[in-house]
């Protein structure tokens, strides 16, 4: 299959910040440290009151058009949005974006619905589509998620957990240079769809629970703990790389206590786990990006990088990069 | 590329019944004949009060896999969703079905927001998908969508358009039976976003406007005689086939006025443009399967079809395929 890179991703955080504090919370002094130290969440960034999924999305692709100049509205031949937090459920923020980015007619345009694994599945599909797509063309996915207007104000736990945030990405398979993908697979239990569920946010009505996101931590945790260490090693097996090889394992940042029991079980180094949760809280499929961006300026030809996405539906993946920064243009 | 052949659709309709009569819509005899004769809609299926979309969705994937013995649920790589009516937000319906039916924990599991392009969007999708996939895995992509339940009540030039179904369509690369996906192209103009717009159906607010469904009628109309004739010209000119090569031409079942509109510009034979939507309505993304469906018995090798869908985002696209029905499996 034809090589595609990730060039660059740019990101643009909620206008405003919430802060877990005692006083913010509700909550006793030593009660709200311990819960602090265990997420490792201090500040998460926050939509505007007149901040929808598609002001971020827009800000994002704005951030990276400006950012790439080589990159312009006309060379985009896919436009995939992954959010599970549209403005309307009739037309997608793909096609909103579409419209006010002036992109070309011929151009594929999509949404798509995914959590806190979209990154990884949205990467495998930007992959796929780059195969079918013409000479010269780019696919950009965007991440982008409004979660904390679907969180309920008496759920405290949860809502301490979740920022929200957009990213986008550009993928092509003319411009030798970012990430190559090298490895993608992704994974589904949709046994554990109760888990995690925003009720009364679609067409199904909420019966008698209270309307917004209701997640099962306890059951989410153990999710993870269990499915994710096997994906890490299949990916390792398929790729033929041992777990020291990978320079950097960017976990979806669900917060520091899940990712610090991943690490613990891979027996990760700690300078191969990045953290930027602490000020940005979850931001849903915007976290692997974000994270990636700001590790990227690090990174050395060579290097290999894994993203590890994990959460609500359930699903998880893995994809593998490599580092390639002597740029070549077909 | 790998071919990809769609070997199967199943379909299921909303449990219930509306008719466009004079008494239900409480019109006067004449002026609603003159609608019925313009629109072609006589009946339309309706979901059940307690029918949501992964509901009419889970009985579509059921019938193909008791209609395809062939068909495992072990066999399945890939399960896309195309739906704009969700049961939730978070997660998607597919997450819903991969649990309902057992799905292997190795699948690509997604939902795809579309509307009445989405099955020539999720074609160009599944193909795509196929290329990468494990082989002897199959792709299934669900069209599902319950619209009725957004439509506003006062608003009957819409209101009498719409009907609710599903269909599952089995896409793979091993059994060269069906339907040789032989072209997909997409478009979209997402400067008319507005012109179709579930205001208030998710996390925008709707401001002054009444929740539900908002169509600009005359705009969509025009927008689909402008677009779709020239979508299909380079639908031909990029297979190198005459339009008289198309044994049908599966248009998506928006109304007969525009369906007869668009044949006549394509200059089509009747026997070349069957119909369904006297009794189905505008089934949204299921439109096209559903007819193709009733279509696939009729059809010889090495005849060939063309499906055409078009219609909010807006998005619209062109796919072509080949008949094969001399089976044999890789």
């Amino acid at each position: 299959m034809t090589d595609v890179y990730l060039n660059a991703i740019a990101g643009v955080q909620g206008s405003t910040r919430q802060r877990n504090d005692a006083i913010t919370l509700g909550m006793p002094g030593p009660q709200c440290e311990r819960l602090i130290n265990k997420i490792g969440i201090i500040e998460r960034p926050v939509a505007g009151s007149d901040q929808y999924t598609s002001d971020l999305a827009l800000g994002a692709l704005r951030k990276l058009l400006t950012e790439n100049p080589w990159l312009t509205p006309c060379d985009v031949g896919a436009l995939l949005v992954c959010t599970q937090t549209p403005d309307h459920l009739i037309p997608g923020v793909s096609s909103r974006l579409h419209g006010q980015l002036g992109l070309p007619t011929d151009c594929f345009v999509l949404d798509i619905n995914q959590g806190c694994s979209g990154f990884v599945l949205g990467t495998q599909m930007a992959a796929a589509l780059q195969a079918i797509q013409a000479k010269g063309k780019s696919t950009i996915l965007v991440n982008a998620d409004t979660y904390t207007r679907l969180l309920r104000a008496e759920d405290l736990p949860t809502r301490v957990l979740f920022g929200d945030a957009a990213t986008a990405t550009v993928f092509s398979s003319h411009i030798h240079r970012g990430l190559r993908v090298a490895y993608c697979r992704s994974y589904a239990d949709g046994s554990g769809y109760d888990t995690f569920v925003a009720h009364g946010s679609a067409l199904r009505p909420s019966g008698d629970r209270t309307a917004g996101i209701h997640m099962d931590g306890p059951a989410i945790l153990n999710f993870a703990l269990r499915v994710v260490p096997d994906a890490v090693q299949q990916a390792l097996a398929d790729t033929g790389l041992r777990i020291d090889e990978i320079k950097v394992v960017i976990f979806h940042q669900a917060n520091h206590f899940v990712i610090s029991q991943l690490s613990r079980k891979l027996e990760l180094s700690p300078a191969q786990v990045p953290e930027n949760c602490v000020r940005m809280g979850n931001v849903v499929s915007a976290s692997i990006p974000t994270l990636l961006a700001e590790q990227m300026p690090e990174l050395r030809s060579g290097d290999k990088v894994m993203a590890v996405g994990f959460g609500v539906g359930l699903s998880w993946g893995v994809s593998v990069f490599e580092c390639v920064l002597d740029a070549h243009s077909d």
